[in-house]
Parts: C-alpha cells; structure tokens; sequence
C-alpha cells in the first residue's frame, strides 16, 4: 500500500510517500510545497494545485495528515486551519481515505516518546526509510505521518475510521 | 456586476447573489450550504461542491468573503478556517476576484453600526433589496458581505486589492 503523508502548512506544506508492505516499509519521494504572496485564495489555489499533482504523479492508495495543534495564537492557528482544510479537500476530492493523527502520536511511534525534537524526528525517519533524504524538517514530518499510518491505518476501514474518531 | 457574498462555515456557510449597477442593487439568489457527518474531507469537499454549483448557476463576476473572527475557541477558529480556507480556494478556482471584509466593517456599512444584531442586519438587507426573502440569517449575512463589496470593492483591481490589504 502506497501513502501520501502531509503536514500542513500555508507557507510551507511538507508531504512524503511511502509504501508499506506488512512490517517492511520504503520511501518513495518526498516536498515541500510553498505558497507566497498577498492574495490569500490564489496561495491556497497553489497549494491545491501542487497537492494534487503530488497524487497524480506518486498515484498513493490512502493518505494521513496531522492534526493540527491549535494555540494561544489564533490568527496562526487560522491560517494553519485554511491551509489544512485546502489539503484535506484535495485529499477527498482524490478519493483518497485519510487518517488523522495528533502530532505526540506522530512522535511517539517514530522516535519513541511524544515529545520529540525535530532533528529526532529527522534522525529517525532516516533509519526507518533507508536511503531517504527528507527535503526539510516539514518533509521529514510528513513522512513520519505516513510511517503512523502504516502502523494505525492499516487497510481496515474499520480501524481508519477509529483512528480518525 | 454581479457579486457573490460569502459568509464562511463548516456546518452551515451561507451565501447571498446580488447585481451592482452604480449605486442601484439587486437581489438574485441566496442561500446555505450545509456539510455533516464525521469525515472532515467529505465534509469540505461537499461544501467545495455546493459552492462551485452556485458559482455555476448564478455566474457572478467579483465575490466577497467575511473575514473570520478569531476568538480564543482555538478549535472553533480551526473549524472555521478550515471552511473558510475551502471557501477561498473554491473562489480562486473560479477566476473570481475577491475582497475580505471585516465583520464590523460590513455591520457598518449595511446597518450604520459597528455591533449591529443579526436581526438587524437582516432587517436591513431586506430594505436595500426590496423583494428578498434570505434563507436564514447566514444567507442575510452573505448578501451583508456583498453589499459591503458593491460599495467598497468597485470594479477596480486596485481598489480591490487595498481593501484586501
């Protein structure tokens, strides 16, 4: 099973595919997506854009993305919110069932505890994905999302939804 | 010009037609969009569709959105970023220049006030165009947003990126 990994982001969106066949997993390919400018609608078009043509290139069988950390700072977690629901379209307009996963969970099945610094996160995704070279610290994200994925997701629909409620 | 309001939700997202000549309006249609259920993606992408039917169906040239309030319900403003994020891309999608207003700048500009009621509001976008019946008080605010476009977003690029600025 192939998986598109995404954490979000307006300015920059990481994602990652891997493909997990039982315990063994491998990586794919791995971005960074960019959106600039003023005009708010024509970044989220871009973003839109890119997303979709990560899926029509890479061709992944389901997708997870994180959950998004909302904090003190609510025009940060506003911006992070437009851009998330962009992605999570994108994703269902691909007809691609998507696991939501909150980053300590993220965290705690790729480098072992839920508060990980994001080199660990680097270091490990690394040595699980032999020979990947994640294209920036939101890369690496996604694909550790993606590694989550293939140890909760699994191909149950059953279980995604579980995961997802 | 014809001018399609905006006013951003996940479980309802209302939306107001109306058609500018100088200073004459309008009424052409409005109405909401609902979206339920568990599935986040399937929830955006149906409002993602009902918005492009409508952008189909009443082919507006400019369209406005309200600027979400944000609150400290972190998970509130992530919701509604999310809806709002969808609806900006849907609008983006479709070519349609887009001017953001701030809650009260809409209030003032219809009712005369700031912190004008729902009711009043309602009460005043039936006076400025006679003959319509808003679906509910999202769909008053949407043709609210529109209005507040017709006098503010003109027809003029420059203009309409100083408002958004």
């Amino acid at each position: 099973m192939r998986i598109l990994g995404i954490d979000p982001g307006l300015r920059t969106l990481g994602w990652g595919v891997i493909e997990s066949n039982g315990a063994r997993l491998s990586h794919v390919a791995n971005g960074l997506c960019h959106s600039d400018g003023d005009d708010l609608g024509e970044r989220l078009l871009s973003l839109h854009n890119q997303i979709t043509e990560v899926i029509v290139e890479y061709a992944p069988d389901q997708a997870a993305i994180e959950q998004t950390f909302v904090n003190k700072d609510g025009a940060g977690t506003l911006k992070l919110g437009q851009a998330r629901g962009v992605a999570l379209l994108t994703l269902a307009k691909a007809g691609l069932p998507t696991g939501e996963y909150a980053p300590n969970r993220v965290k705690k099945t790729v480098v072992g505890v839920g508060h990980a610094e994001k080199q660990q996160v680097m270091h490990m995704v690394k040595l699980q994905l032999p020979g990947c070279a994640p294209k920036g610290e939101d890369a690496a994200d996604a694909l550790a999302i993606a590694i989550c994925h293939a140890y909760y997701g699994g191909t149950n629909q059953r279980q995604l939804k579980e995961v997802r409620a």
